[in-house]
């Protein structure tokens, strides 16, 4: 029964480098996309802005007219035109001459500097200024945001709601992004019921369906559910075969260690594929296995909810972030300090539940069976820990993954 | 025009002070919670675990039977049943017997402990034990994830994975969730024109309402897009009676400064209300206002993409947090080391746009004006840089806000 258990990064690699991104594409409204990956380059259709405007409430004039104003010295212009935001002049603006000018209203020909109406008496028909300008002109200039044609965000991004914003304002209405991934959500397990059911002798809810169901759809997937709580093997089988017609990964929880009815390490060979590698060198986890099922990548996670979590976050989070076609799909690793002690000393590589906030990582003093949940809910980080560097002291540098 | 400029602390707690929660609740599956606020305690209806059980494939035994067992020790005992995951046994263990027991499986009265089938010959009928235990039991005693009756989670609580899957394990289907707050969004300018529409001269599109359209819906808002391009203050007043009618607070951009055009500092007073603030002694967002009507938060940004999402992230979000009903809504705030220089003097308080990363904030090189958003597209925090602190120098200590 002794196997050969493989390195986390090696397992990762090996999943990868078997799992293509999805090539669906959809073409949806820019105020639905936040959270969704691009699915073509983006470049500027216009300058931004797209003629050079006032900063500010002001006069538009030339710079040299005023060059020498002061409250001791005030200097009067008249003023020929006034221009709101939304109107444009092609009057030119002569020596001698200003503008009256409102803030995002574009700057008249001939006019190079604006003058902050709080520098000025503020005058309808003629107008006085108590101070010239210092080393700015108050001018945005075409395209100081962005210049037409430039690239402004690379297919596999995942978009935020400041780059929905920047394409807004390029007149963009709709963007093609890569069709959510559908990912098929199966646990299984004898001991398992529904939630809103009785509880009956030996059984427990099935708590992975609605946890991973949720991440999942944090994380931009779709989660097809569908329980097999019966440990029959043609069952799993069938199962898999079922979702494999409508999804683009599937993820099993249960079944996958060594007990007698762990039925899931021989569902490869039935249905005429292999298993890809089954057992790791961590806990929790250990017996995560994974195969493809026709190209389909099928990951199956242990039972119990941290596990499936961890081994979730750690496998499962980086092979959908390929599929959904993201540039980068890494989990996101930095170091931090450890608040406290973390006593518990392990052969394996282990990952162990932590809190992250400015630079520090708190682990909680109990709960950190892989059955154990209620410990792992105000949680945010793993924090991964060597084979055999036994305990983690306060003060120690520590590697964690954010989730 | 010179006015008394409000701190931001203090018009944040002006606005606070003024805002009711929303009390409209409304009952949803769990998986559709991710990202919810909790709108009751909720407590566990069960223990869990809800019976004490395997943590591995084994034998469930008595620990004295076997306590000298070692590979030049074998010892052999009788297997007397066989207990998977889901099923339940009532029949009690004696001593010099064995159950073949699955992970997740009930321990039969009369076992303290279980015994890896890894440290056996995996007999059937009789099973050969080449080791004792350490010092655990294998067993997961009932109650140690959950105890019955406890407070799990609290009332505003914004619900995570984890803790839907702790709920689902509790047997929860659905949960009392506070409505999402609706919040009307009113761009405005005679310079905006829609998105999908030939550009004029002197216009430009609208990039607020989507930005903060989706900005509102990450954090669990219902937007209301309203745009009202037309810099007339009758109409812009009907705009936000309009809205009140069916939101639970209103966001305006442009038209708050001191442009010729600029009206929403008069809306209050055509409402028959009072402007609560208007105007705040930091960059940028000076112009930045706030009023309530019929009891109706209503926050006016500038118009300045940037601007508007600064003000918003420091006024906005933690207003809406208030009013969806979290138990925190305070702006996560942290200290960073500058990765670099940023040399721009300032009078006033400033927020700048930074990247933050591992302690670490880039503040970007150019792109500072608040009409700027390419720069911004890559940002995740704001540096508060207070009043004439100066420049920023690589190794300082900033004090920065996360978005």
């Amino acid at each position: 029964m002794t196997r050969k258990k493989l390195v986390l990064e090696d397992a990762l690699s090996l999943l990868l480098s078997a799992a293509n991104p999805l090539m669906r594409q959809e073409e949806i409204a820019l105020v639905a996309a936040e959270g969704r990956v691009l699915a073509a380059n983006l470049y500027a259709k216009i300058d931004q802005p797209p003629f050079d405007r006032s900063a500010l409430d002001g006069y538009a004039l030339q710079q040299e007219d005023v060059v020498k104003a002061s409250p001791q010295n005030p200097i009067c212009l008249k003023v020929t035109q006034k221009i709101f935001a939304g109107d444009f002049s092609d009057l030119p603006l002569q020596k001698g001459e200003a503008a009256r000018i409102m803030t995002g209203a574009p700057i008249p020909p001939g006019a190079n500097c604006v003058i902050a109406k709080e520098e000025t008496n503020n005058g309808e028909e003629q107008v006085v200024f108590f101070a010239g300008l210092g080393n700015k002109s108050n001018i945005c200039q075409k395209g100081e945001d962005v210049l037409k044609d430039t690239l402004l965000l690379a297919a596999g991004e995942s978009l935020n709601y400041a780059q929905l914003g920047l394409l807004a304002g390029q007149g963009y209405t709709h963007l093609p992004v890569f069709a959510k991934p559908r990912v098929g959500l199966m646990a299984t397990g004898d001991e398992l019921l529904p939630a809103g059911t009785p509880l009956r002798p030996g059984k427990i809810y099935d708590s992975n369906s609605t946890m991973l169901g949720s991440r999942l759809a944090t994380l931009g997937c779709e989660p097809v559910f569908a329980p097999h709580y019966a440990d029959d093997p043609q069952g799993l089988a069938l199962t898999i075969k079922e979702l494999a017609k409508e999804c683009d990964a599937i993820i099993t929880c249960g079944g996958v260690s060594v007990g007698d009815r762990d039925f899931l390490p021989l569902i490869a060979g039935m249905l005429g594929e292999k298993n890809l590698f089954l057992g790791l060198a961590l806990k929790p986890g250990t017996p995560t296995l994974a195969f493809f099922y026709q190209g389909l990548p099928v990951l199956c996670l242990s039972g119990n909810p941290f596990a499936a979590a961890t081994s979730f976050e750690l496998l499962g989070r980086p092979l959908l972030g390929k599929i959904a076609g993201q540039k980068t799909s890494k989990n996101r690793r930095l170091q931090a300090v450890a608040k406290g002690n973390f006593v518990k000393h392990s052969k394996f590589r282990r990952f162990v539940r932590g809190y992250y906030w400015a630079g520090e990582v708190s682990i909680p003093d109990s709960g950190h069976s892989s059955g154990i949940l209620s410990s792992f809910a105000g949680c945010n980080c793993l924090v991964d820990i060597e084979a055999g560097s036994g305990t983690v002291k306060k003060g120690d540098l520590v590697e964690i993954v954010l989730i």
